[in-house]
């Protein structure tokens, strides 16, 4: 049970973009700043933008920031957009003949529910008012 | 944010052999029930047995039975163990510069507890005791 690595880079992305408020950040720092290649960014950043987690720009004054207060952007939000459909069994994996008949696909639903729930009562803005991830990430921005 | 196969997989053995108490079912007729690979169902199968959710036999009268009664198989219980170390964010994926200050990891945390105390909700005995999935069973026992 693993999130994609789009969901896990759009946090990266997320949390660097709070961590530096009044500033459009670029993909190239937060591609230095983590080790993550462009490509996997640009899409990450795409889905961001679309679901107004991020404000984009182009051009030479161009980059991104916030599209939301970070009070506002809830964990299971971020993480329902970004890992899609959210199936969490798949039942099509080897077709089984007990599709439609069968109780197990309700139960994970309720525990994906549950999990997603427990998610959301934090925000971005509970990850960033942390002081250690806060100067973390500044530490990072002031090496790059 | 899917489980492994073999999670999937356990699931469907175990209530292969719920379905069917009194009696040891082997790995072929399962194999054949779900259209999986023997050589799949093997290793989840031994974990299974392993973990006391099976008692296995050898030999011309051997298969498998519950190790337990099903109304104490409890599913969160099932996936824990399926899914080994449960680490819902990689963050080596890109060694993250935030690790050991990022307080997502504690967010997941809380969110994959919460996860399984939903799951643990529901036992075996549960997902058998629906009629519709007991009868779906027992048709697929029918046809191999």
């Amino acid at each position: 049970m693993e999130l994609t690595y789009h969901t896990d880079y759009a946090f990266r992305v997320l949390m660097y973009a709070g961590a530096n408020p009044g500033r459009r950040v670029t993909l190239r720092e937060i591609s230095e700043a983590y080790g993550i290649s462009k490509e996997h960014l640009r899409k990450v950043v795409h889905k961001l933008a679309q679901e107004g987690f991020l404000s984009t720009a182009k051009g030479r004054a161009g980059g991104l920031v916030l599209g939301r207060d970070p009070a506002s952007i809830r964990v299971g939000d971020v993480v329902q957009v970004m890992e899609g459909s959210m199936a969490i069994v798949n039942c099509n994996r080897q077709p089984c003949p007990l599709t439609g008949r069968c109780a197990l696909k309700s139960v994970f639903n309720r525990g994906q529910r549950a999990f997603l729930t427990e998610l959301n009562k934090a925000s971005l803005a509970d990850l960033l008012g942390e002081e250690r991830t806060f100067s973390g990430i500044r530490i990072l921005t002031e090496a790059v």
